[in-house]
């Protein structure tokens, strides 16, 4: 079994809790007390099903560390849209207010940019009555927007409003951010505690078993998965094309294929593929057509992204710019079945902002709830630095640089991953020298 | 008041009625007796809203032209997707079963292909149990396919086939296909009743108030505005763009913004725009944005053809292909807003193929049964070369030149139209002429 | 054909119009250009679809009565919900903002007795901004209630706020009580315009060919009735009962049952029915369920109303309380087949309140889009004493008289109730003395 | 920590595996690997979250016992409908016939009627085609139907069918009985495995987190209860009442309100309440609609059993006939009003059959096609006298025992439910010994 890989799973402090928690009826946390998990080698390389770690166990401590009476809170929500974002939002005013009555609690409007001066966003106060209905609608009513600002100018506006409590929504990039801000904090001996709520649609932050808004994503492509079917049976030689989310892990064209059996070809980043030879997509794609007459292919917008050609430019987040594999594909498709002489229709699909931007389902919405109200928790303690995750179906607080330290992805050596094969029919492998081997 | 134009409302029939109509209970239509309606101009040419017509009323008749036991159907679907194909096929073949008893009716698969030996597509045994559930589906059960084929061979294959009435669900290219079908079994002096069911999303069908399907679609389209209106929200600047269905007409992009009031400009074929100058699209987009930081912009595909510089080109159906509208529009914004240094964020959704797709809602459902009852009864009387239609909420039999003659088109000059104008606010016009006169 | 009966479309006015009209590039109607439709027997006793019928087209006009920086508006919500009535709250809002720049729109708040001042009920002020989002929740923001108020408060209050102009929006009794405000005007001389727009989701309204809300709840209804063919398809002599809204009307019954094909049995008020011997309903149940081992009944709540012996009692509203009919199908399928001894499950859903409360779809809320805007230009010419309709397609002014003065009924001879036996493949009648004639 | 409790997780074979496993490409699960776990209190009483136990893990076994080309298989479906069961069905066909091709699956009809002869109900073969779609459609395809059958009998009929496998999906009394078969088969000698795959709707089953069709109720759920609310606000002194399913265990009444936080009262079973009394609900009730004048109240239907005087009766499937709470709660809220001369209106809605025959959502079709596939890898590899259970997110074989041993229940002393009590309002009792405590 070799060694256990050891991690650092303690969550820092401002200080010592020395208030009482105004929580009546509470069954309290203790932070001593840690939850033991069984990690696997797809949470925490090299680790096997049998190694135990201790975590932080979310939920309201005995005693905190603000005086709530004269605790400001501020939100804010970076990065794309994702279902639940309100619901998030909700969560952490209505907690800080119904059971922590804190002082006042602010919205900072577009991303970063929103503590930047120069761009002269306004400031919203956050109270029960104005976040009541927000969980019925898509998006953020903070709004949002990409990109990194200074962590000084960050924690000079955090001082200026004087603000103790800064709830960052927000993915891998805003979790980096997080980092940088927490620093910047110790670094002048400020008592602002950092929490950090990861939200990526790509469901590929490391420690959390499904982040937010991943489940109404799901459910919402197969509507596009379905339609693309009916779209394919419709015509002769019918391709229905769906291209999802997913930049550098497939789990949304994963699940909707399993959740919606009329997939014929899932192609996601962690599995590289062909398209030429007698192995190659083309090939496949094309059988299966003489075969049953119509395909639906699923894309990750990740996928194949050795066969897009792009130079190495990244966007406002400092992500890679991606190929268009969608586009590379189409006109190979074309170009074959031209030399095939075999005619084709093919229809194509990209609901991505259709799926972003829809309120969160009743599952996302509750995981959005607890989120909400166990960052609130996590604040009231004193805690910093760290995020609020749902592991193993256990509400955690971890330490930011866990969930930052790699992306998840797909095991496609996993029986879910050979569940997503079956349930398409497509081949294990679309390498050519998959057959020699 | 001028003239009222004249227009031929008979439908032709293959012979006189002397079979006892089987229908048990039923309020017969009588032939001579015809439903005057009054015409405005935009159903007819010239026409006032005083000018009174005769149509023949859609139903059983006392009498029938075919006798049931002898007589076989066949049903062919053609061009694009729209919801509802498959609850007119249903309502086809359970009303020639159930109330006719006729002896067999056949589905023509992937459209007029199907007639062709060449293409050696199967032909389907349609009966009350292989259509029971398909209406929980979209698209078509029987496939579908563009292009024209030639009337001998179609006529060739019915005879063979021995069919004595053909039921056409199609857009305007089926219903001229339908037209010269009509005019060869003529020729040949068979007595094979050619029946069309004009379909399309785009609602431009002359003679037809709303085509089935289009509620449907207006529907779905409405989403997608949602959608696109949450994303502009999400981030400075924020543009949402989405592309509906009207390639000459923009009823469901027009339709579908008085639906959900959160759109800003609505672009149609029938009202020509200029993008630059001080009342160019442009301008006004970027006026929209200072003034409220977000825009939805719902884009008919067929609007603004002008900029969209496309040789002269055609598809399978014999359409003009489009100019790519949206392309233009985004590369022009991007130019425009770069050059006056003025950030944005432009969504784009094309939900197409998502809205074409879709079951039918219980509206056109209703609607689709009547259609498919009402071709039957038409049928079975021994019309021929005519379509179904519903025109002021009245089910008429319409011969087929009526509604090939001219595509219905929006009237700009409406309050219908101004409607439109009002709730999304753009300026009545986007020519800079306009600020002159 | 006999003589035609006469009815007076004329709508009331408080006076020549001297103002002019705000909106701008309007196409303008004239009060004196009727619109001339053909009224067949079902909307109007003793019609023939050969009589025409002149009607007071809606739209802005050119002059108008108020000077809208002088006018003050209030809307009024009564009776039962309904989905869409949200909408018209907001056309009248945004149309009389907009269009029109009045100084002050009010709400009243649950329904007639806002009026009231011993109910102590707080007015709302309504602004664009306070119904931006209100269309996507069903309801009415401004709550309801039943049961008249006596003419003279509901006017002194009028008086007292200072209203030129006052939106009913309600079923039948508030209607009339609509009639008892505008004559309670005429006799104090003042100068109020009373409009309404009426609401019932029965679609029972004479005069108006499809009420708001309708559509949704056809839709909605057909959701039940799936559920309960599911249900019965699950259990051995399994049975689906389904309560719909119909006191006196079987409007949605029917259409649902058009829509979704599953249904085996439709009861409305309009096609009275036996319970016992051989051609009732307990043997044709029984009959059906030897077939095909379930099935599916949908019941108008104001169906069999004879056999449910209910004392004539009325409810706030002044309308009959009816008889459970639902609960005498039950307990009598009870007693039959358990004389029968014959097996069965009976799994009954009542969805009323599911139905009524939900948000408008596109095709209603387009409609109360166009109702609140002409409701505003209606009561901006001065017109009073009226209601806004839409018939054939057109949207009308009608005086209030003309729809008050009867329930639309189902026209169980028409072929459209045909259809819906059809359908269903229930007996044509299900009376005993039906068999013998 | 006490001494942990113990328990037998070993699940029984029919034998030895000596066949090899079809299954290509396959990450094979060992059977003397156990997967530990962590088991709360919850799961197991006397448990604390440091015990550890150790479970079989579901997937493929490298060697079989069956062998494939022999093997015949049976499904069965048993009690109230729920989403998913279809999905389940396909699964296990799908998995039986494209993973292991197996000779035949037939499916019983009616749930264990269809062993008995005298009920005549014929069995229905199931293959890929057949069951291509029935996962769009609620219900199951098989039927089901209440209550015990002699073991005796199921199992002559196996012997009779010569079936090696029987998949039993059922609830609590089902699972009884399959330990029932499993130990008559025993008693025989016979080589039958006999598999269950847990279903209740009420989520209430031992060592299973979340029951299939669960997350799928708690969406539709909240649909009925937004429904209440909008109508709770539309009348003076609203009240919407919505009764849940929830026999023994409220936990759809519990997620369902953490979904829509619109609920002002929560009643399950596990939290007894008092009607009378300063600190019982009525008083509660009027309390809050004097302050809010409109209150929603989602009622398990298992809750305030002590209230409803029912005498010890029994269901056709063993469970006890439980009194009509909503009943009891409808007429005291009546009288006490009256009494206290406080107007309300009650808007009661009962959604349970809508929710039980809708198809699954993503999330539980995913979950469903597991609990299918893993079924199937157990019975090939002669598992028997065991369920598929999904526990803290791990797919596992249990012995039934552990199932049936007792109901699960909501903790009402848990941070859950305290949040569940947050998110009402409603005071953590309603008991008036409370209040002095």
């Amino acid at each position: 079994m070799g060694t256990a890989p050891r991690i650092d799973t303690s969550v820092p402090t401002l200080g010592p809790c020395k208030v009482d928690n105004p929580l009546p009826y509470c069954h309290h946390i203790d932070d001593s007390s840690k939850m033991p998990l069984y990690l696997s080698s797809e949470i925490l390389d090299g680790a096997t099903s049998k190694n135990v770690y201790e975590f932080e166990e979310a939920g309201p401590r005995q005693k905190i560390y603000f005086d709530p009476p004269k605790t400001k809170c501020a939100i804010v929500t970076c990065g794309g849209l994702c279902p639940g974002i309100n619901d998030v939002i909700r969560a952490i005013v209505m907690s800080a207010h119904h059971n922590y009555h804190i002082s006042g609690i602010y919205g900072i409007r577009y991303g970063l940019q929103g503590f930047i001066p120069k761009y002269k966003h306004d400031i919203m106060e956050l109270t029960p009555d104005s976040v009541r209905d927000i969980h019925e609608f898509g998006g953020t009513i903070l709004s949002s927007s990409r990109g990194p600002q200074a962590p000084e100018e960050i924690v000079d506006a955090l001082e200026r409003m004087n603000i103790s409590v800064l709830f960052m929504i927000g993915g891998d990039g805003t979790m980096k951010a997080a980092g940088s801000v927490t620093e910047e904090v110790l670094r002048r001996g400020l008592k602002i505690s950092i929490i950090g709520i990861p939200k990526t649609i790509d469901n590929d932050i490391n420690f959390v078993t499904r982040s937010f808004g991943f489940d109404t994503a799901v459910e919402k492509a197969t509507e596009a998965i379905r339609c693309a079917h009916i779209e394919a049976l419709g015509a002769p030689g019918g391709i229905g094309m769906v291209k999802l989310m997913g930049r550098e892990s497939g789990f949304i064209a994963a699940q909707a294929s399993l959740a919606l059996k009329e997939v014929n070809f899932v192609l996601v980043p962690e599995a590289p593929f062909e398209l030429h030879g007698p192995d190659g997509f083309l090939v496949q794609l094309k059988t299966r057509l003489e075969q049953r007459q119509h395909a639906v292919i699923v894309v990750a917008e990740g996928a194949g992204q050795d066969l897009c050609r792009i130079d190495n430019q990244v966007d406002l987040s400092g992500n890679p710019i991606l190929g268009d594999i969608c586009d590379v594909l189409r006109s190979e498709i074309k170009k074959f079945f031209a030399a095939e002489d075999f005619p084709y229709t093919l229809k194509y699909i990209d609901p991505s902002y259709i799926i972003r931007s829809i309120p969160a389902n009743s599952n996302d919405r509750i995981y959005c709830g607890f989120l909400g109200q166990h960052a609130v928790h996590a604040a009231m303690a004193g805690k910093t630095g760290m995020v609020v995750s749902k592991l193993q179906e256990r509400y955690l607080y971890l330490p930011l640089p866990l969930v930052t330290a790699k992306r998840r992805k797909l095991n496609i050596y996993s029986n879910y991953w050979r569940s997503v094969m079956e349930s398409t029919g497509q081949p294990q492998s679309m390498f050519n020298c998959a057959t020699k081997a």
